[in-house]
């Protein structure tokens, strides 16, 4: 397993009352659990050497599926064939051979396919024009064949709290540190298949579809994509991009991320919380049960 | 004023008890406040016209100080006559003159002074190494020329969690969409300067940034940043840029944000909540009142 919290020593301060006012107490040093933070690069295999395409900060493991899911977010690649190889190495540029047997990992190099063009880094500097904002500034998003059709899923309201319910079950590294975003993937019909955990929100939502890619399981016609942050703009992208059936979050959704999500057809719920829900988008395929 | 929150239907399910096997209701349809999510470019005029050096999602609202601090943070400005001029565009290419007068400005456009090397967009694209985690990919950071000196302040125990009670209630936004976060400049003995709201942390910290440079506030040597959010390595890196004396979180930081604050001699407090808080940096500089 890759070191996904560490220790630190902090001193800590306790407050008697709640008050401004109050004056507060220094107590003794101690150690506490916090998120690991380390940078990984994505470079591509060339000709002419290794290219770095993006670096990103994230929490260590699952670091090919980290890539994996970036070339589908990020151009819109669905074939796991499309990728004839994957390697980690470290920064002294030695190649490791298993995803969790080392945090000294910074750099997964990537080998496409003959047929495939190179990707390029988009970052959000490509302009093209979005038809929901009408800005120009928008990088340009691959439309989903899949939400096009007519949907052949319903999504019970039961199912929707039951998604979240377990996603807060399964944040071990969240629990102990307070400071990490999970995602997870699962049936229309409620069953979650895999969650991960990352300091940043899209990493997690990366490693679940690229774990989905590397599984032959794109496009992700009959499963949701459960996040426990809030839904920009971006994380629709994601879900869009993987072909996926929806969103459940745990928090609120932008006028962005809801906009798009209703242009190309995303069931999308969010703040799903113990005593309610919204949703903002696809609410035909809600079953009340 | 610039339209930060918006309203979209939604369908609100409640649910009776806590248990996932209860079943829910779907209530009727009704209008939810959410945060507005656009883009924005920041483009460099240059005799080839403009050019865009980064695009990102904000919140409409302070784009001259989101641009202003994203200078600061990216490429180490410290001083207000570095920029020329700065002027705000729609996506149609008209010129707006004020910055609260409309949210359909999605570009910046920044004239910088003759002597100032043009900045070159990172992302995170630069490579060097990083002395902390041994990383070869973490970007070239500008040491802080303020922060190797012996510090003429302190904190009081009691300063921490006023200042996270008083941008908690400076959070109107947050208030209405449960979406953004927030950045607020104070003085080390705790007086809130401005706040800024941002379905972005980063941009948040930006647009305080920004304002400081504006305002001929740079470097922040006697000033705490105070986020409504968790610190990663990238919100360090922007408060060492603009030399800011510390930051005060309302949650928990990363392992390198952690490292990268003790490296650099930054004050940092992180999950400050109602009865306790951590001290990650510079517990030294603490007084208990």
């Amino acid at each position: 397993m890759p070191v996904t919290t560490t220790r630190r020593w902090v001193r800590r301060i306790t407050r008697g009352g709640q008050a401004a006012d109050q004056p507060g107490q220094v107590a003794d040093r101690r150690t506490d659990d916090v998120v690991v933070e380390q940078p990984l690069s994505l470079a591509l295999q060339t000709p002419q050497g290794a290219q770095v395409l993006v670096t990103t900060m994230r929490t260590p493991g699952h670091d090919l599926e980290l890539a994996a899911g970036w070339l589908v977010s990020e151009t819109g690649m669905r074939d796991r064939q499309s990728i004839s190889a994957m390697g980690l190495f470290t920064a002294d540029r030695d190649a490791v051979h298993d995803d969790d047997s080392s945090d000294a990992v910074d750099t997964v190099r990537i080998a496409l396919a003959e047929d495939v063009p190179p990707p390029v880094a988009r970052g959000f500097m490509t302009t093209s024009s979005c038809g929901v904002c009408s800005a120009a500034a928008l990088p340009n998003m691959h439309h989903s064949d899949v939400l096009g059709q007519t949907p052949t899923f319903t999504v019970n309201v039961s199912t929707l709290f039951a998604l979240v319910d377990h996603l807060t079950q399964q944040q071990p590294v969240f629990q102990r540190t307070g400071g990490v975003h999970a995602a997870a993937l699962a049936t229309t019909n409620g069953k979650i298949l895999m969650t991960r955990e990352d300091i940043g929100r899209h990493n997690a939502a990366d490693k679940v579809i690229g774990w989905a890619l590397l599984e032959h399981h794109l496009p992700l016609t009959d499963h949701l994509l459960v996040m426990s942050s809030r839904i920009s703009y971006e994380i629709v992208q994601k879900a869009l991009q993987a072909g996926c059936a929806g969103i459940v979050a745990v928090s609120a959704a932008s006028s962005l991320a809801i906009d798009v999500a209703r242009e190309h057809g995303l069931f999308l719920a969010g703040m799903v919380r113990p005593g309610s829900a919204n949703v903002y988008s696809r609410e035909d395929l809600l079953l009340v049960d």
